[in-house]
């Protein structure tokens, strides 16, 4: 069976964005940097249909393994707005993606195969639909920090990645808070390490 | 020439100690089980005398040689009073302790090696007579997280370890806060994973 998985990208001292984020400042004051190790690397630079990039180090097989497993996403409305905003045309996930949102909204077609769909419905219902969408591929919880905090609570998720550059925010958005540990335990799964940053790999049991 | 290295346990979500944390209470509500990975090795329970063990994984290597190399470790006041409400008789360093404290006391000396130096100088002071006193070996700045955050600012340390157990506390005293980015930056230096827990080790770059 396909699994639920969340991946992301945290500063040292654990936050995924930094202050004053939103459509005209994607990621936060100064969050960009989190994911500096990914956005050198041609792996991902080319999924963005970007030349160039690097291609010499254990992060490309990180990155194109994820993409690679990825059958559909699930993203909270403020990801979507700030993504809105900011990717290029061919959105950079070539499947479908299930937006979390109280907004009425049609579905929305992206050239490369990304189309956004439109929730509001509760978690449950909406992890349905993109496992069905899915296939035999994984579900990506891919942000931001509510929404992975809520699957996460639910007991939804079976693994979870975590990329962190050693970098200081200092102030922003914290990836583990609002936690119910009643709720799931980590076991450590996997952990790979590079120059720029070191994935971490937990599987979740759930305590349901 | 000897290092300045700062070596210690947190959880995922960020603690290196839980909430009230006091003598009565060391390391605060469920703080100890940020350490269990350390408690359960025959490594670190001979250190304090006590038999048994476990002698069968990678963190026993990091423990020994952790231990091995400290020539002198500086403290905070609240660290050390927590300690010597718990400690065995025979303290577990082995060498001199320098505590950072406003409190005139004399130094005290235990069974093993340990003495305890009470200092009420500024941090650059009491490293001068820990790095003397530590000789060929490295000093160990011990904690608590004030401690630790104060050097770093100060733009001290050589390297910092840390040991991220998969545990969440929820609350607690957070290691990686209140820190002057402008003073360092961290980089990459090794990192090594067990079952239990995984050793992140960097190279501080002072930015003075």
């Amino acid at each position: 069976m396909s699994k639920v998985f969340v991946d992301v990208g945290i500063s040292l001292d654990g936050f995924v964005a930094g202050l004053n984020g939103g459509p005209k400042n994607a990621l936060g004051d100064g969050g960009i940097n989190i994911h500096n190790w990914m956005f050198k690397q041609k792996a991902f630079l080319s999924h963005l249909n970007l030349d160039g990039g690097e291609t010499n180090n254990q992060d490309i097989d990180i990155i194109e393994r994820t993409i690679n497993r990825i059958g559909a996403n699930i993203m909270g409305k403020r990801m979507f707005e700030e993504g809105e905003a900011n990717w290029p045309e061919e959105s950079p996930f070539h499947c479908p993606v299930f937006v979390l949102t109280h907004e009425k909204r049609k579905s929305w077609e992206r050239p490369g195969g990304t189309t956004f769909y439109f929730n509001d419905e509760d978690i449950h219902s909406v992890l349905k639909k993109a496992r069905n969408a899915a296939g035999n591929k994984d579900v990506r919880i891919s942000g931001g920090a509510k929404t992975v905090q809520q699957y996460l609570n639910a007991g939804l998720v079976d693994e979870f990645d975590v990329h962190i550059a050693p970098i200081f925010m200092g102030a922003g958005v914290r990836l583990f808070e609002h936690l119910d540990k009643n709720k799931f335990s980590f076991e450590i799964n996997n952990v790979i390490n590079s120059t720029e940053v070191t994935h971490l790999s937990y599987k979740v049991n759930s305590k349901k």
